[in-house]
């Protein structure tokens, strides 16, 4: 199901099929929380800005509609009108860092809604039942997202009890797809290491993950707190112990340069709200760094965001216009801002395959990394 | 410029030709108070919704981002990127009834903005000054927006100086098309009838403005408070008296049934804020009746808002979904909403042109005002 084309160092240029097409790596998937993009974009638009594959939260889904309404409406590809490959996440980082009054036991998490504050209890069987109604294409194991950093004797206990409960998910799963009424027989299971900042415990928890034989392997409880450059030396102890032949995913990350550097030590996905939330901010990429059209300098800037740039937005609108849409509270300025940065996101990810085909990926990154970190 | 193609009974098929295109009346104008659509549409959605006609608030876009800066940006056309025609208000509208402490003299209006609480005034002058700066191709005469009822003296005083307004909005707008750097040489005038409910003074009012030779002629202060067989009655008073050789338009009005009834009576233009207002609030129209998405009866519907509409949001998505991203508040649901109500106006009037062609506006209007009045 995953194939790996080619790779210069450590950077892999791969192929991922699903029952919903074909993704090619490395990519960014773009994020539709409450099946939708944030900033108004549905999926005719994820299409139209080159989006491979869209990610889910069920969490929130579960929440609302909730999963029966989705799977009695055919499932979410169906429900929202995108018949592309979709992701669900498992309502682990939600319930961490979303919900309220959460209590942990060996079967799973009590928490209360942040909608309705209704009590709500999530273990693995019960967040891949949820997954499996939604019919995502690659679901994702319920892991405890611990903050860092957290102290040592804590992360070993979390770790264990995260990879039983990643055991009983691909049990869970496979049940689930047995049935002759699953949404989408063919969804497959992403497992997730964790470990804190715990070099050690990272790795032996990758090595024990990896005997599960897994579709995928995720990294998570990273960006959340630690320096980037944590971030980089975990991935490059732990990467060697993901399999080769599977794909790698790093949550919740990043900038552009986070997501060079990852592609250089191995992932292969990622996802991000950051690019959608600093459009709606008013902060636009661009290949000279970021603008914040909020600035006065813009007034009478006619330009495009970025010269040259073919996303809906350049092609049609100045600086000047969307800083009057900024100022004036104009919804058009979060879509019109949106659809550019995730464009540019899609975009980058297809320079950044472009140039492990043509092997020139270290100059891609020597080339890349600093302008792109830039606030001009 | 404004030709008359066809009648029936009063009703009429025309076309009024402006420097960005020719326009088919009746037709329906989508507005964009401050250079975008309310819901997240820009100029590339308006095309495709069938907008004819954009029409933008002088008021507005002189508060925020100033006229000055839409000139220096090659006028509104290019500014929003809409390169058909655009109408503009005056202005006057929303000084009655968005500022806050007007002082109306003979010179004009002294009032503080909405926004920022700054004084301005607003006269004639101004208001042409702001429209011809904003190259419009249909600027509005600056007019006194009354209550209805007001009090006959008041009417009579303000019609009269409404008059005296009009008069100098014309030399002024004459002078401004004049000048080299006019964005929009071609620039025409509408006058503004005025007098409230009083039929004698609304007939002597279009009477003494029909001699200024304008390039249209508005009712205006309609739909302010008066009962709708008001309106109708003084549409039925009033337009026999504009000349027939001009387009007619009923300033801010109305439900579908109100704009048949107002076709039937010899109206061409229209605008009205109500269905995409309606739209950000999960009111939506179907030739059915108007239905509410917020209801639950709506959760597992998987039909477009209505069948069978080509509009963008029908040809892809479901009630139940737009149920959902209503719930969730999601800034997608009212872009959905707000492109299927604009499409269902401007379809509307297609409609009724196509039945003017045939000769069969009589029966259509016989067969639609009723069910178009429906909640269902």
């Amino acid at each position: 199901m995953f194939t790996l084309l080619k790779t210069e160092g450590r950077a892999r240029r791969g192929t991922m099929t699903t029952p919903h097409g074909t993704i090619q790596t490395p990519v960014f998937m773009n994020v539709g929380t409450q099946a939708a993009i944030k900033g108004a974009l549905d999926a005719e638009d994820l299409a139209r800005i080159g989006c491979q594959i869209e990610l889910s939260n069920t969490y929130h889904l579960h929440v609302r509609p909730g999963e029966d309404v989705v799977r009695k409406l055919g499932g979410l590809h169906r429900f929202m009108a995108w018949d592309r490959p979709i992701l669900t996440d498992s309502g682990g980082f939600q319930i961490f860092s979303l919900a309220s009054l959460r209590k942990i036991t060996e079967e799973g998490v009590h928490f209360h809604s942040h909608v309705d504050g209704r009590a709500i209890f999530m273990g693995p069987e019960e967040s891949m039942a949820i997954q499996s109604a939604l019919g995502s294409d690659i679901a994702m194991a319920f892991d405890e997202c611990i903050e860092n950093p957290s102290p040592r004797p804590y992360v070993e206990a979390s770790v264990a009890r995260t990879t039983r409960w990643l055991e009983r998910c691909k049990a869970a799963l496979s049940e689930l797809n047995a049935r002759a009424d699953a949404v989408n027989p063919g969804q497959v299971l992403f497992g997730i290491n964790q470990g804190g900042t715990y070099d050690d415990i990272r790795v032996e928890h990758m090595k024990r993950i990896a005997e599960l034989d897994l579709a995928g392997y995720a990294v998570g409880g990273l960006a959340v707190g630690e320096p980037t450059e944590v971030m980089y030396h975990i991935l490059d102890e732990v990467l060697p112990f993901a399999p080769s032949d599977r794909p790698r995913y790093l949550m919740g990350v990043g900038t552009p340069a986070n997501i060079i550097e990852a592609v250089y030590r191995g992932i292969d996905f990622f996802d991000c709200v950051m690019p959608a939330r600093n459009a709606r901010h008013g902060h636009l990429y661009t290949h000279e760094g970021v603008i914040n059209l909020n600035n006065q300098k813009y007034q009478l800037d006619d330009r495009p965001i970025e010269e040259g740039c073919p996303c809906p937005t350049c092609r049609r609108h100045s600086r000047a216009y969307l800083r009057h849409l900024f100022r004036a509270q104009e919804m058009l300025a979060m879509r019109l801002a949106v659809v550019h940065n995730l464009y540019f996101y899609n975009r980058l990810m297809a320079d950044i395959r472009d140039a492990l085909d043509e092997g020139r990926f270290e100059a891609f990154r020597a080339a890349w990394v600093e302008p792109l970190s830039r606030r001009i």
